[in-house]
């Protein structure tokens, strides 16, 4: 544990000595992250205090996870909560062929850099601190509430990484991943082209056999972000192309690493490798982040070295696919909870109008989250983006059961993590952006101007329903694939999850709204998930996911609920010897509980009767009658 | 009917002359409006092909309604599409203290003002058309379909020529309305102000008697939209204020005419009326009309003239709210509608993926309008906005009702006109945001982009469920005011007229779905609000009130499938006698209908469970629980 804490130690020291002087864009300043929130589900929701008695994680403790997280906040705080809305304003654009961000995107992510956060989950022998998983969530957490934009170059990064470092050769990690972790170089995915986005079996980039065994990348691809940049010395792009003969569709695909700058003999960078900067998208939100259209070989040969085996290439993308989606769920949930705070701050301040059973004119107006609508408004975020903070991090978690827990549970949590992974990355995607929608309408005029944050969140959330795999995908995942896994073990898995959360639940205080709305939700969703798979063969691919997005709403309101469950069990048990702030904390979990029990558990019904019927309605549509 | 077609004929001349050759900025065109569905609902689902058997709209002919909705048509397509993106890229800044808006603007609202729109319901001795307001409706909703930004100077000048016309002195009139309706002045509503946005109670705006008998105003107004340009030669303020010595809450509350420039004898304008632009908001979207904060009396005396009776300024605003929420929905109807048209043109251009049960990757890619999901997901957007569309033309169709209308049906339609604007305010609003959504979400990435106009539409229309009474106050008004006025008559009324539909489409095909689920529909809303209006006393106003969103929902849901129900009730009568792209049109409308009964409609028990249970868990929650 000391060369640990140690380390954490240092980095706490050494934070407060950055000499820059942090000027906030906004007027209005609210918190982007309740650091209680974040304790409650890390330690009294979760078990992740427990997580040093494994081996992996033997050097940590509580004491460590909370210096590391105490360091992210500050980190995200000063240096990425700063220039949120002045990147939004200013949105990279071209100078002299190179892309210009604000300068103050350099100073976060080399903040970010000198925090360790690069490689903090890997091993110490790569210089990481072995951060558990979910810790390494509640890390980003704090950067992607504070700054979406700015961290994600960060976060493209890591997630590049992570592929080498599961995939790559030695002499590839050597040479592509090192100076990842350092912070040095930084990666993106380059799947897309512009005639294939979600249908990537389309792609046509190609790659050319050399002599020396590398490959000469030809082709375009869109989408990219943080594609191009000066942020870093070097840009290694992982690449989706096919190589020349390879057969049409998925399995002629692979995946090649190909860096912006070709690299020396000593790893120093060498001279440009013709990946051409094509254009810049304009985006509605996300704007920190540059997105790109890159050309490869263009004016020159663009070589790149293919990763693991050839045809394999989105088979390795999928492996990673599950950490991700729970990045771009955690990234919703927190524009979400970031819009949260701003909107119920705002509503603790300003006075409108009084109750509706006071007549006097005289009377003093009441905050607004005095009126029972604005209640609804803020509990309906609260349940949303409280609730995907609890599931975002139970995924989280699950990544390390399956990497540091018990062997005989690896496989039900794997099924359980598949069939997870389709909502994590979805349902906060949805509801945050329902959640932000709420908060403007909480702030009214004022939350539709640029002076408040919350109309950048809005902006921001709604690419996260696209990217990653379109809701739509994701709906054909969970009914196509996840449901039907392994003869439905993963829903058992599921199933029986929360039937220990509603035994270990049964006696406490002021969770029977959710309970009872769970258990009707696990039986809606059985009943008709039951009925939709039974006749797949009989319906036809095409007519069988026809309604597969009420399966997506369905199963995921009802995790929603048992997240919900979880934290009112939670709070139920501790509100008995709690004061003050964290009584009303509780106190405030259990009545968002029985807000999701009441006003949105039983929405359910309508998706489960729907694709229960497995309606044609959409199916039999024809576009001439649109 | 002579002079009318006559002047119309002339204007049909006119404007092929105009010499500006518009340049689109969006590479991407999509018509922003469906001609076909416009002249549906008006001919078809409508009976205004029988208004000129009436005396005021002798003049008339269908032909003639044709004509002017061709001229709307053109002049919006060629003036106020042309620079929407342009002006939403460039937003109104002060330049030497005067605001700058785009060129194209000024352009745009001379060519509306050449075409007669400004006066052209008003009476023929106006200088008016005498238009129904079903066909200015019709007019508008080009207008707010090609560009709601710069629509917006002319719409705010019409509303307050409207209250004018009802409300000032015919010297009042001569003076402050007439060069309105020649548009050469423009108007603005001046009701908010920072510390009083949707509490108008609480204004503060001073008005101090002067011995010419006109007023002294002095005080800030917020949210003034067209509050200050260069567009006109002058800007007529309607502004609420307080007469000093006048008693605290609404009944203190007057309304005054107060230019921008003095008025000369001789109707020219004279010196500053010390009317000081004190800021420009900036916001999301909406962003080519300029929206202000003003400073009335600062730096010299600003002088108003009282409009009407002292104390009646917010009843005199209210007897004008029908009509102006009318408009935000129907601007809100609009957005989503070229939304709509925006993304079904995309999704019959792109192509992408194959069907589920084509495993074949050698096959070619098909439009993606051919996945089912992608139909959900236009499906909904066309019930949406169709629906929208229909219950906006109605409700303005009822206004013509009122004043046309026979005379022993006016109390009836007058109270259903009350009970309906609240939903057809809210409704559009809100579900025109969710059709934006999908009109993104079937353009992926694409639709997130600058270069499309969804997410510009998207952010235009979030103001919608705010201004004008946000949905909060649209919820109290139906649950708390209109539903139990006059006993409950609106609310019968309007359960007389779904009869009458309900029982003259009942042999008809196709339209099963959408009869039966109205007909649930209905008995679920009547039975909820008939439980929650009897306990209203026991409750309280608080309690009554805390759930009044799901009043809102259920109705509004409700009412929108009444209007699928008179769709396909017109469109099932028609089918079987048309051809070719009709018969797409009309089975068009019977899917939709069917979409809206089995995708939308379920949704309401949802809605009339909980407001019938009274639930108080918003009402109880404590703001320090949050």
């Amino acid at each position: 544990m000391r060369r640990v804490c140690a380390r954490v130690r240092a980095l706490k020291i050494l934070h407060p000595l950055f000499a820059l002087t942090p000027v906030r864009r906004f007027t209005f300043v609210a918190p982007f992250l309740s650091k209680r929130d974040l304790q409650f589900q890390l330690y009294e929701v979760l078990d992740t205090a427990s997580l040093p008695h494994r081996p992996r994680f033997a050097e940590h403790s509580r004491e460590v996870y909370d210096d590391v997280l105490a360091l992210a906040y500050n980190v995200a705080d000063k240096y990425f909560a700063n220039h949120a809305r002045e990147a939004d304003l200013n949105e990279p654009h071209v100078v002299d062929g190179k892309v210009q961000l604000v300068p103050a995107v350099q100073t976060a992510v080399n903040a970010f850099r000198d925090a360790g956060f690069f490689s903090a989950h890997h091993d110490e022998k790569l210089g990481g601190l072995q951060l558990p998983w979910v810790v390494l969530q509640a890390v980003q957490a704090n950067f992607q509430a504070a700054n979406v934009g700015s961290s994600g170059y960060a976060f493209l990064t890591i997630g590049n990484a992570n592929l080498q470092r599961e995939f790559a050769s030695e002499a590839q990690q050597a040479k592509y991943m090192m100076p990842l972790l350092e912070g040095r170089w930084f990666g993106t995915m380059a799947l897309s082209e512009p005639h294939a986005g979600s249908g990537l079996a389309d792609i046509t980039t190609s790659a050319t056999l050399r002599e020396d065994g590398s490959y000469n990348i030809s082709g375009s691809k869109m989408w990219i972000s943080g594609g191009e940049h000066e942020l870093s010395e070097n840009i290694v792009h992982l690449v989706l192309a096919r190589i020349k003969g390879a057969p049409a569709g998925v399995k002629g695909i692979s995946l090649f690493i190909v860096p912006r700058y070709r690299v020396n003999e000593d790893g120093s960078t060498g001279e440009s490798n013709n990946v051409v900067l094509a254009g810049l998208n304009h985006k509605m939100g996300y704007r920190g982040t540059t997105n790109t259209l890159l050309n490869f070989g263009e004016g020159g040969e663009t070589v790149g070295e293919l990763l693991g085996e050839a045809g394999r290439g989105l088979a390795y993308m999928f492996r990673m696919m599950n950490e991700a989606r729970i990045g771009v769920g955690m990234g919703a949930v927190m524009l979400g909870y970031a819009g949260y705070l701003a909107s119920l701050e705002y509503a603790r301040e300003r006075k409108q109008g009084r109750h509706a059973s006071n007549k006097d004119p005289q009377s003093g107006m009441v905050a607004i989250i005095d009126h029972a609508d604005v209640k609804r408004l803020l509990l309906r975020q609260k349940s949303f983006v409280e609730g995907g903070l609890a599931l975002g991090l139970y995924a989280s978690a699950l990544v390390d059961e399956i990497q540091t827990g018990p062997e005989a549970e690896k496989p039900d949590n794997e099924l359980l993590l598949d069939l997870l992974t389709p909502i994590v990355k979805s349902w906060p995607s949805k509801y945050s952006q329902e959640a932000l929608s709420d908060a403007i309408q909480v702030m009214g005029g004022a939350g539709y101007t640029r002076d408040y944050p919350v109309e950048m969140y809005y902006r921001d959330n709604r690419l996260n329903p696209i990217h990653e795999g379109t809701e739509g995908i994701q709906g054909n995942d969970l009914l196509g694939r996840k449901l039907g896994q392994a003869g439905g073990r993963g829903l058992q898995v599921l199933i029986a999850k929360m039937q220990v959360d509603l035994q270990t639940s049964g006696g406490l205080d002021g969770v029977a709204e959710i309970r009872a709305a769970l258990q009707t939700a696990m039986q809606e969703c059985g009943a008709a998930f039951g009925k939709i798979l039974k006749r797949a063969a009989e319906l036809g691919p095409d007519l069988f996911l026809a309604n597969a997005n009420s399966a997506l709403e369905a199963l995921g309101h009802t995790v929603i609920g048992w997240m919900w469950l979880r934290q009112a069990a939670a709070a139920a048990k501790a509100l008995p010897n709690a004061k003050g702030d964290d009584s009303d904390f509780y106190r405030g979990k259990l009545q968002a509980a029985k807000f999701f029990a009441v006003y949105e558990l039983p929405k359910i019904k309508f998706h489960t009767d729907l694709l229960a019927s497995a309606d044609p309605t959409t199916h039999d549509m024809q576009s001439a009658w649109f």
